[in-house]
């Protein structure tokens, strides 16, 4: 295949020229070569920019692809004018009607973030990172009553990813609890857990999946065998179910798919939508 | 100021939906309620969908806006068709020029994870968080060679955040290690560091910041007042600037861009781009 460039031009992280841009080219059989630009924010950036961009294009047989998400319009006319690259306007191609849908001009103002410190939603999440990993993996009762969701299921069913995660993309303090063998004699969850039923979302596993995950980690222990990892998940669901919280298979699912079902489910009251 | 209402709607989680549309939507001067429609996947939910937003239509006086990242034709077809919202079609508007460009059809596929399990990046993206979370706050030395990343910086100074935010965004193995008192009197970064120095990034942040995030965790102790913050930020960034590590201020920045230009500098093999 001949060798073809992405590019993703941005006045801050780039996170969201990323973001869209991969999610774009997912839809098609190329293996492009990508390059990350962010905080292009002055016209001598945009210019080296344009440099670089038309250095590619002169050295490939294909013209490079370059996803945009620039609002400032000066910057954003530097690369307009010089790049010789198929240019992918995100914003631009959006604010414009929406300016006209909404009747009012938009900032072309870069970042969501000026000042983080000042910024009371970033305080917010960097609060749920911190409160997520202090409860990662049952290490604490403490504050259960301040948990957005808190997850419960046996080891290595993903648990800690998808709390993290909750805490990162969704700002939501995720508290997870390991079920483990005293639990499953009592058959009941754990009893600190059972005021916050209402907050509790389970994750089971298929036992083939779980005992390849521990096999990783402890390779031809009791703990990774197929045996235990059978009866850990039989009893986990079964306790589930009986308990009556809401619950679902990580088996085939990203923490992405995993954290979106949970919201949809749970609903937490601190999520703004 | 008139209601307005944002749906999302997606085939899949619709993070891209909603990272895109809302890094557009911050360009405006408006606070509009949000609906996130994940997992839209068959012509019935679409249907749902449709009714959902014309049933929003007709209680507000603005029409709904609604970002859709559907791939799905016949899917995206029952939105185009019935939906009395402001459709904001992205993959479709960006889609349509590329098959052009590149000379191929788009696979019209939904999600870039059918089955995670059987997923390398996604695996490798796991392990990574696994890897930052066992390598928190100095808690071991082992395998550092394996490290893509090593943070350093006083307490506080923002690198369990940011090196969390480097596994899950980037899948990046990244360690963190706290700078104390006892590495200011030898006057070196800890010695098990030192053969990594390449990869080894420092944040120091302001002592009046740090001051006052110190006093949320512990108020009026030695440990968050000024003196001693000033003390402590003094002798690391001395250090840093004796070892010739590269370093930031994370006074102001958010951890996307702390993150970013941590990828900028240190440019780690791992990294796909």
């Amino acid at each position: 295949m001949t060798p073809r460039t992405v590019f993703f031009v941005s006045d801050s992280t780039g996170i969201t020229a990323e973001t869209f841009g991969n999610a774009i080219l997912a839809q098609f059989d190329i293996e492009p070569r990508r390059v990350r630009m962010p905080f292009i924010d002055s016209e001598d950036k945009a210019h080296q920019v344009v440099r670089q961009i038309n250095h590619t294009a002169q050295q490939e047989a294909n013209r490079p692809i370059v996803f945009t998400t620039l609002v400032d319009m000066p910057v954003l006319k530097v690369i307009q004018q010089g790049c010789k690259g198929m240019l992918l306007d995100m914003f631009g191609t959006f604010v414009r009607p929406l300016e006209d849908e909404l009747g009012m001009k938009s900032h072309h103002r870069v970042g969501r973030f000026s000042d983080i410190s000042q910024n009371k939603e970033y305080h917010d999440r960097i609060e749920a990172i911190n409160f997520s990993l202090a409860h990662d993996d049952g290490q604490t009762h403490d504050d259960l009553a301040g948990a957005d969701v808190i997850l419960v299921g046996v080891s290595r069913s993903g648990k800690t990813p998808t709390s993290l995660y909750l805490a990162m993309q969704h700002g939501l303090k995720a508290a997870n609890y390991p079920l483990i063998p005293e639990d499953f004699e009592r058959k009941q969850l754990p009893s600190a857990l059972l005021p916050f039923r209402s907050k509790i979302f389970g994750l089971t596993i298929s036992p083939q999946r779980l005992s390849e995950i521990r096999s990783e980690r402890r390779p031809g222990s009791r703990y990774a065998s197929l045996d235990n990892c059978r009866a850990e998940v039989h009893e986990a669901e079964a306790m589930m179910r009986r308990s009556g919280i809401r619950w679902l298979s990580s088996t085939t699912k990203s923490i992405e798919e995993i954290a979106t079902t949970i919201l949809q489910e749970i609903r937490p009251e601190r999520l703004s939508y």
